[in-house]
Formats: C-alpha cells, structure tokens, sequence
C-alpha cells in the first residue's frame, strides 16, 4: 500500500505500457485487502473494513492535490478545484461499498479511474473549466441496511430522512451507528449539492455483463441506465394427487407458472436492451406426489426507456391473463417496484464518443441494465456513464469478476480526453 | 359410539335407504373422533389416537362375528370362516392409519365396506366358500417413519425387517416403540401369508381423484395400480444480473426448468392413464434482480403398464436434453423410486363389473394411480380393487375428503354381491 502519487518516468499517455490502468488495478487490489469476513471480499456501510477503505481513499486524493472531506454520509469528497472559482462542479463518482463476497472492481473502479486521471491532471499542474468532486460514494449496494444509494442520494439531495430510522440484521440502527462512527446525520440533508451549480456528473463503471465482451470493445457509453418495474406473482391452481388426477383434468399452478416464464422471455427477447427475468420461482411445500395448488414467481423487467419496458409488462400481464384463464387458475400480482429509466445526457454521450474514437476505438453504445449512483442524479443534473469490459463472461457481485489493466487503463485516457473536450 | 352390530329393521340391500352407506359414514365419524391433533384428523402408527381405533375396529369386527386379533405390525384382522374349513382365504382389507389433516375415507371407507358385508352375511348366517380375512392394515400413509405399507406389507410377505432401526422425527425407533406397545416385532414375518392358501385380494377404496365424479358413476373397477418412477432434476445454468445479461445471451436454469415443466405435461397429455407432474420446483436461493443459475425439480410418471411409463420417461429425458443442449446449461437427474405396475387380475375385475351391472350401474374401468395396500399383494395374489366416487372434485389428503351414504351403499352391495360370484 502507498500513499504517494505514482512517480512514473513514463508519460501515462504514451502507448506503451499501461501505467493508468496498472496503478488502478494495484490500488483496487490495495482496498480488496480489507474486508469484514477472512474470506474472500466484504465491505458493507460503517463496517471497520468500510472505515478503512474510506481513509485510504482520502489519503491517495490528498497525495492526488484534493482537498478532501468525509462527510455526514461517509463519502469521500476530493474536491479538485478550477482556476476559475466561480466554476461549476462536476461529480466525477462511484461507490466503494461492496456486495458480500464482491468482485474488486464493482464500484471502485469508477473511483480509481477518477483518482489516477485527476493525479495526472495535479502532476501536469492542469487545471480544468470546472471543479471536480471525485466522489466515493459510501452505499450503493444496500446490502447492511437493505436500501441502496445511501451515500448518492445524500449529495443529489434525495435522502429520505426515515432511513436513519432502519436497522440492520444485528440490530443497529443507521442513525445511532453512525453518531457512534463520528458521523452527524443532521448534517445529511446539507450534503444536496445545488444543481445550478453542478456541471454534470459522471461515472465509469464497470459493465457486470457480457456485451462488451461479446462486441470484443474495451470500453462502451451507456445510453440509459435502464428503470425496473418489478411484480411478486402468485398463480392459484388446483392441489391434487399426482396419480389421480388425470392429464386433462389438472388446475397445475407450476405448469401455469412455468408457461408465464417463457412468455416473458419470448416477450423480452425480441426487443433490444429490453430484458425480462423471472428469478425467483417456487412451488411452497412443493412435494413429489402433489400437483401444485399453487406458484410464486417474481418478475423483473427493464428497458432503456420507460415506454418500451411498461409495453412489454402490459404484453406479458395480458400473455399471464390468458394462460390462467386457459388452465382455469387464478393469478394475482403486485408491484413491488418502479424505477423511471435514467438517461444520459446527449453531451456526455457524444464528448465520450469522441474520446473512445480518439483513442483508436469503435465508439459503442449500449443500456446498463443495472442501477449505478448516477441514477440518483438523474433530473437534478445532466448524467453520463462509461462502462469497462468485463472478464471471466461478464460475471459480476462474485470473486471471479475482471478487468484487465488495458481496458483500466483505456477508461482512464478516454476520461481524461472527455474531460478536456465538456 | 356403538360397538353393537347395526339392527336395522330394514333389508339393506332393498333400495329404500342406504342403510349400508349410512352405517358406513357414521362409522368413520367415530373413527375420525380419535386423532392426535385436535383440530382435523391425524392418526398417524402406533400413537394412541391410533391404538384406540385399533381397539374400536376390533370391536366391531368381533361383533359382526370375526374372530379377531392384532396382530404383531398392528394390523387388526377379523377372520370370517367359511364352512369348510381347508377353504382359501379371502383378504379385505385397507388401511386405518391417515395422512395429517386427513379425510374420514381414505384407507377406512374400504375396512368399513367389508365391515359392514360380513355383519350382514353373519346376520343371516350365511358362510362363503372361503374364509374372509377382514383386515384393517395398520400403516399404509408412511408419515411417521417415511416409508409406508408397514401393515401390508408383513401379511404379504415383503416387510423389511431393517425397517425396525428406523427413527420417527422425534427419534422413536420403530422396533422399540413397537415392544413398548406391547408388539413383538420378531413376530412380524410369521404374518406372511402362504400364497397358496390365498384365494386373492379384494379392496374397497376412495378414487382419490375426479374421474368418477366426471363420469357421473358412483363405482369404477380398477384395471391396475399404476407404478410411479421418480426423479429429482437439477438444471444447472449460469447466474448473472437481471439487467446485464441480454436476453440472447442467458443460459437461464428457470427458463430451461420451465421448458422441461411444460415438455412433462405435453408428453403425458396424450396417453390415456399416462400422469406425468412436477410437484417441486425451485430456484434455491432465487433472488428478484438474478437470472438463476440454478433449478430443481421433481419428476413423477405414472401409466398402468409399465411400458407405457417408460416410454414416457425415455421420450421426456430426451426432450429435457434437447432443451438443455439448445440453452447452454446442463441437467443432472436421479431415480428416486421406481415401482412396478400391479395390474388387477381380469377374474376379478369381470366379478365386479358384473356385480356393478347387476346393481343397475354402467360398469367402467380405470386405473388408480396411487399407490393401495393391493399393491404389496401384487404377484403373491390376485389383486381387485373396487373405486367409491370422491367429492368434491376428487380432492383427497384433506379435510375435505367426502363420499355420500348412496355411494358407499353401492360399494357395499357390489362387494357382497361380487363375494357371492367368486
């Protein structure tokens, strides 16, 4: 572990070698080391490990020319300021919590990237048309208190105030856990920055799936972070005996369910960054010699606009009203989530185009289909979003996920291009 | 309560009244008056809920003129002589133990029929060309200790003497709590019958199912007792994010589950007596927002013929093959039970379709496809099995479980009158 800037006789920008990206995998590798479980990597909100990865966050944007704050949420604020002080301020951002038993790029990839590009601009004493408020966010994931967005929604000004309330497994409750830590939740609602003021917000992430994998591209601009509608589905059939009951004189709540798994996928799959994924699915007290009375699934769908996902939900709930009125069951569901898509804005898509081009790159596009921090800005200021290749086919919130110190290093040039064409 | 034999003024087998069927519901209400829970009926071996109808059946028996004993598995057994005395034997049995929750009929309704046959036949002092062996076996459900025709299978021969090690959920060894009941286990196979003194074996039991009440028939003669070959499927996909993943590129164990689901139903839809049923499915660990990496089943065929089953089952293994190998995930499977069809020997399913006839009813035939007490007879004797129509559409294993007096009048009827054709 280091604190110092690196001190590298190479210009980071030169084709050879991958300094950028070799010092990001270093540093992630430096943050994997602390971890709430001997095994493998966890590093939940408030947690000892969370403590320690924050305090190194600070000490490498200080060694980077930030100034540098923890705030009343636990995110880490290097502010690198612009010769104009009367500039507005671009969130450069990412989280570093992380799911249990978590890849080591999920999240801090984005904060890294941010923190080797803003060395380099410190280094070449640069100074850009805007502050920069690279930003480590403290909660994305909601695995400790189980709403994500802690630390985001706290700067984008959305922080519901009830959450201080929420306890964890163990017992501790938010607000009381962080008094202990030194935080001062009064302060949360203090943290909204006004958006007037903000410039914009980025983030480099990495993908968590396979498709700049499969488009052999190191790196890809998001679109849209995609909105998910999700439903808890109950199918109500007719329990029997399975050798009694002949074939056509069934109410079999599985068969019936197991038909609306494949209607939402024939449905998803012929429509672009439209998916749809039944990923619960269960017969309660199932047993081998019983038909199933009944079914329970869950449904998630999401697309990159908000009009073709509602579409495809409003298909596949009449696809399931058909199918149980054929089987003669009885389905009941209910909306256990809505998220409006995000996009991003035109500038940031097109200034990250630019730069992936710049830099000997086919320029790609695609949706993300996961929630990242940026959602939280989105309709408080312009967002945009680069997502990095992952390895090992796209497996991501597990050890196995990757990301090459090429590609890590790709994201920091086209960064840094972005930066000087905004 | 009554232990004495019905005296009714009426001839019970003139068609005014059904004072056959009505001895035999008010007969089963006091048998349901003894359970081991208090709300429902449970009665499950060896708990004095179970003893005590034990006790009341051997009562009865004695009454209606049997010479009675329990027996070393339990099994109550009322002997009715005939005249001459190197006669065969004819069993009539069913079980007495139940399910939890259990309906009033089910095992029951069958012991009673005879029941109230012999008290009849004693009334009027008639003896038949073989001894009747009224027997009310003692386990057929397998609830307490997992594996069932503890009673049947010791009178015909195929009790497993290993069975007696085994635990009951609350670590009550069979063989122990058997001797503490006052049961000499080592009496067990001495109740093995000698095939060669058998004259067969006659069964009265509820459908269990729908078909009778479809037909509008309050009896049907079984052709054979389906066996059921069992397994436990496994898909193995590849987990991955509900929104990362493109629909094209998931290998989705729940989809593929779902398609094997369906291939099941498909396949067993077109064949008469063929049941094909998924009882349990679930993605373990499911989660809403991950697309399952893995899913388990259950598969369970029944057919009257062997054949027909097995056919079955090869033409649905390789479907599921075909699936997995077009999805990309794999499919691991194990047989967990496998038993052989017991088909009903044609002397005495032409004996009860004539009786049916002459008791002015439309004689049909079905199979049954659980599993009876006539099954362990199966290949030491001939095996008949008489159907009574279940209500309720043919619901079963519940509190639900009924059949009208009409019906089991006419159940007892075609048995008395089926006795007096063999």
């Amino acid at each position: 572990m280091t604190n110092a800037p690196v001190e590298d006789p190479r210009d980071p920008l030169q084709p050879e070698g991958q300094p950028f990206g070799e010092r990001i995998l270093a540093l992630a590798d430096v943050l994997a080391e602390r971890s709430e479980s001997p095994d493998g990597l966890t590093c939940t909100y408030l947690t000892p490990a969370h403590r320690a990865v924050a305090g190194m966050l600070a000490d490498w944007m200080r060694a980077a020319g930030m100034a540098v704050e923890i705030d009343a949420a636990a995110n880490v604020v290097g502010r690198y300021a612009s010769a104009d002080p009367d500039a507005r301020t671009l969130i450069v951002g990412s989280h570093y919590d992380t799911v249990r038993n978590a890849g080591k790029y999920d999240g801090r990839l984005g904060i890294l990237t941010g923190l080797v590009v803003v060395e380099h601009l410190n280094r070449l004493g640069r100074r850009l048309p805007f502050h920069i408020e690279l930003t480590a966010f403290s909660e994305e994931e909601g695995v400790r208190f189980s709403k994500p967005f802690i630390g985001s929604s706290a700067v984008a000004g959305r922080f519901d105030p009830a959450m201080l309330e929420v306890r964890d497994a163990a017992g501790f409750q938010l607000g009381a856990l962080m008094r202990e830590m030194g935080l001062d939740p009064e302060n949360i609602p203090r943290l909204a920055r006004d958006p007037a003021r903000l410039a914009g917000y980025l983030e480099v992430h990495i993908e968590q799936g396979p498709v700049l994998l499969e488009e052999n591209l190191p790196l890809g601009v998001v679109t849209a972070i995609a909105g998910a509608v999700r439903h808890a589905v109950t199918v109500t059939g007719l329990a029997g005996h399975a050798g009694t009951v002949p074939m056509g004189q069934r109410h079999d709540a599985g068969a019936a369910a197991a038909e609306m798994v494949l209607a939402v996928e024939r449905r998803c799959a012929g429509t672009p960054a439209l998916v749809g994924t039944v990923g619960r699915l269960m017969v309660p007290n199932g047993a081998v010699n019983v038909i199933p009375g009944r079914c329970e699934f869950s449904l998630d769908v999401r697309a990159a606009d908000d009009a073709t996902r509602d579409a495809a939900v409003a298909d596949i709930f009449r696809e399931f009203d058909a199918i149980a009125a054929r089987r003669g069951v009885t389905i009941e569901r209910h909306e256990t989530m809505r998220a409006p898509a995000a996009p991003c804005a035109s500038r940031f898509r097109r200034a990250l185009a630019q730069a992936v081009t710049a830099a000997g790159m086919r320029p790609f596009e695609l949706p993300s289909g996961a929630g990242h921090d940026a959602m939280m800005f989105s309709g408080v200021t312009d967002i945009g979003m680069l997502f990095v290749r992952c390895g090992n086919g796209g497996v991501s919130h597990n050890p196995l996920e990757t990301v090459t110190a090429a590609d890590a290093d790709a994201a920091a040039r086209v960064l840094l291009d972005t930066l000087s064409r905004l």
